[in-house]
């Protein structure tokens, strides 16, 4: 699948065309699945498959979280599910959440995985080891690499939220700024990237925001995770721009709407009702 | 392969009796491999099994990057690998060079992928996203959790070396020295946790042995990446214990030491020198 457009012409495309912020998060968790498809060959590509099929149409992305997919050995299962996306929803960017942080020349083995191996459009990278930790996956030109920023879970604090201060700089700032700021500056010289930011805390999603003007903002922690829609948008929407710049995930709330035969028509149901409401909440 | 030791209890076996602080890295790149092997079937883990018998004797560990088999597909050779150490050489712990970091949900699963999956004996984790992220490999009590704290490559200092200070705080440190503070204390209460340090800055290996005590460090860096062996040992010796405490990796200087048929004997004399080296500099 070569010659894919560049990521962020995909999600602009995306956001326009199916009017949309939603993306749905494929975390499959056999003991969830429905009695139709647990415990068969191939459950795990089975029910993402299905999963994507209802919902391709409300979506501005998908994105496979690859843990769930390696604690069963299930990595061929995966690079099937991106392939079925591309070829039935060519219209839907893949964001494979994978979180790496490594040294340049295992980042590039990394980046082989990613993108050469399982064909993503985007991938989330950890921002903990610097610049020359996320620099090897930009060399793929038409790739996006979305940045960890701020994260909603309880820990996420542990270091974010540490006020830093440079020697030669008298400003004070939390951890996670100094990563928005670097990586919406002298990171982002080939505007590929974007960063993750929770919905936890809408004050934090509008600092960011603030910070890095128009970069797209993946944005996990809405549904099951309980992070309130309307100050979400509100908070991650770009000045005199709604509707584009966030990528608000849900995975659970829509996955496991459902674990009757009927899931998928469970999860078209619970992924419209999300729609809706970012719709509603970027008026 | 159940009922492997406590990882802790295989380190201090494996530094006494194998009188060795030498990590053998096993990063296999394939366009590196002699011709007798390139382009077979089986590959990396031939390459990888021929390595590991020339030099198990010569280690305290042995830490296979995942980055380096996932490039290619061969989570199977990985498996293969691990299997085949614990069976010829149970006296050799397995690190697996993943550093994942993710939700507590997320994590879980690559948990499962490093010790059910693999069956490693401790895994290395990136603390960005905090403890909850941390904590669900400490399920998993006989296993060790060796978390990022100070890298070597050019990047490493954009974060860790950051100087953080907690509202509630007036006293100042860098951000990696927080890590370290953190990992051997509140966040360490099952003593199953080490750190990574990378060789290139021995003073900064000094002062995390300071706040650390006598916690396991894992350090890459010598050998291709041109750590310096004397003041790296010296760095990072436990006070009044000289030989313990140290996991020091060595990977394309041993691996490369020859791309000839007579690579996995070249391999050998390298690891005995790396060794060596170590050791006289713990005097």
């Amino acid at each position: 699948m070569k010659n894919r457009p560049l990521f962020t012409e995909q999600l602009a495309h995306a956001w326009s065309s199916q009017d949309s912020m939603l993306c749905v998060g494929l975390d499959p968790d056999p003991k969830q699945f429905p009695a139709s498809i647990k415990g068969k060959g191939g459950a795990i590509l089975a029910f993402c498959r299905e999963i994507v099929d209802a919902t391709a149409d409300l979506v501005c992305a998908f994105k496979p979280q690859i843990a769930y997919f390696a604690a069963h050995g299930a990595e061929d299962q995966l690079a099937q599910l991106i392939d079925h996306i591309h070829r039935q929803h060519p219209q839907v960017p893949v964001i494979l959440d994978s979180k790496r942080g490594d040294i340049g020349s295992t980042a590039q083995q990394y980046a082989i995985e990613a993108f050469d191996r399982y064909q993503a459009d985007a991938v989330t990278v950890n921002p903990y080891m610097g610049f020359d930790s996320v620099e090897p996956y930009l060399k793929y030109a038409n790739k996006g690499v979305i940045v960890l920023c701020r994260t909603s879970n309880p820990g996420g604090s542990d270091l974010q939220f540490l006020e830093v201060n440079k020697k030669d700089h008298t400003e004070k700032e939390l951890l996670y700024q100094r990563v928005a700021r670097l990586a919406s500056s002298q990171w982002n010289k080939t505007g590929q990237l974007g960063l993750v930011v929770g919905a936890t805390f809408p004050e934090e999603i509008a600092k960011v925001r603030e910070i890095v003007g128009e970069m797209p903002l993946l944005i996990p922690g809405i549904g099951a995770q309980g992070g309130d829609i309307p100050a979400t948008v509100q908070a991650g929407t770009v000045p005199n721009a709604p509707g584009i710049g966030m990528i608000i995930n849900s995975s659970r709330a829509i996955l496991y709407a459902s674990q009757d035969g009927n899931f998928a028509d469970a999860a078209r149901q619970a992924a419209i009702a999300t729609r809706d409401a970012l719709r509603a909440a970027k008026q």
